[in-house]
């Protein structure tokens, strides 16, 4: 089936979803929330404009969606590793790699969080979907840094979400604003060198923290 | 004299100068570079369009003038702060705090950085102003680490841009994305408390990684 071939939605109303939500997850990723356009949407994903708000309603349900949909991928993700059960220094290097791969092979998350935090997430806010991923999420921190202290490897007291919000910045501001660094500082900072270089620089930076006494 | 009040652009054209670039920021950060637009620039500004292009030759120019504007004004805090002067701790601790209370006294700031990487970076690799702030930025952060090593108190080895991007994305990220974070952890990220709590921790998450042996 070509892009823009009709899907029948009445037959197959999870592929219709799955593939509105791909056209729209593209579309706000390069025109942002503003910017996008809801027939560009409906034409990419191969369906009608009456069938696409039959599905989500309006163009902010939309933006909602996306949004759920790409953090629910994120969270999938890290519980994956079941990093609670590895070895406590392991699990940090995993999760900061996570973070970092991540965001390298998903650039249109960041644009979308962009876009979410110009209209002060009102789209986030208003998701139980997102609201029910926390929970889990800090609980799986929260016993990483846990395990650490209790084999004597961690330091006490350190707030999961702190953290988590350290190893993510790491990555985040040098790949989202990775052009005016490079123009900047004269330098490649996505040569594969230079890559290694910022993944074992920011595992070095977590666990220097989390280790020290 | 009021804001719409037109300046005599040949009596004194400094100051026509610095109210367009006041107006053009105040533009850019609010619509981004796409969806600014130079009359609303020139009207702000209280300068006719004609004279505004007499100064700036286009939109993509001003664009480039306000970004050499913010990041000299950003070198300046950070020159006068002397940090090569100070006892290697101290600087890191001043260091961090100046990039934390920069971002938060100049949102409008990282609302153009977003900007200027959705296009890649084009304006500031056109800038000649911004390349001559370059090598003393990495010196002055150069000196403060290898006075830190000579003394003992530092490990050696450290890449003082490296440094800069991970000081700097800790706070930016916290800021630049408070209102999905905030949203998606059920706390206040900006009460004075979370704002102190951030500054201890990103201090001491710089300091544990220098000071590590």
């Amino acid at each position: 089936m070509t892009k823009r071939a009709i899907a029948n939605p009445v037959r197959d109303p999870e592929q219709s979803r799955a593939r509105i939500l791909k056209a729209a997850r593209e579309e706000f990723a390069r025109n942002g929330l503003g910017g996008a356009r809801v027939d560009r949407i409906a034409e990419n994903a191969g369906i009608n404009k009456r069938m696409l708000y039959h599905y989500f309603g309006n163009k902010d349900a939309l933006f909602r969606a996306v949004l759920e949909e790409n953090y629910a991928h994120k969270r999938d993700s890290e519980r994956a590793l079941e990093l609670e059960k590895d070895d406590p220094r392991e699990a940090i290097r995993k999760w900061v790699t996570l973070t970092w791969n991540y965001y390298i092979a998903h650039p249109e998350f960041l644009n979308l969080l962009n876009s979410a935090n110009l209209h002060h997430a009102r789209h986030v806010q208003a998701s139980a979907e997102v609201k029910k991923m926390r929970a889990p999420f800090v609980k799986m921190m929260g016993a990483v840094l846990e395990k650490g202290v209790s084999q004597g490897v961690f330091r006490p007291g350190v707030d999961p979400v702190q953290m988590h919000i350290t190893i993510a910045g790491m990555s985040y501001f040098y790949l989202s604003n990775q052009h005016t660094l490079s123009a900047i500082f004269g330098r490649s900072l996505l040569s594969p060198r230079a890559k290694k270089e910022r993944l074992d620089h920011m595992i070095d930076v977590a666990l220097s923290y989390l280790e020290r006494r």
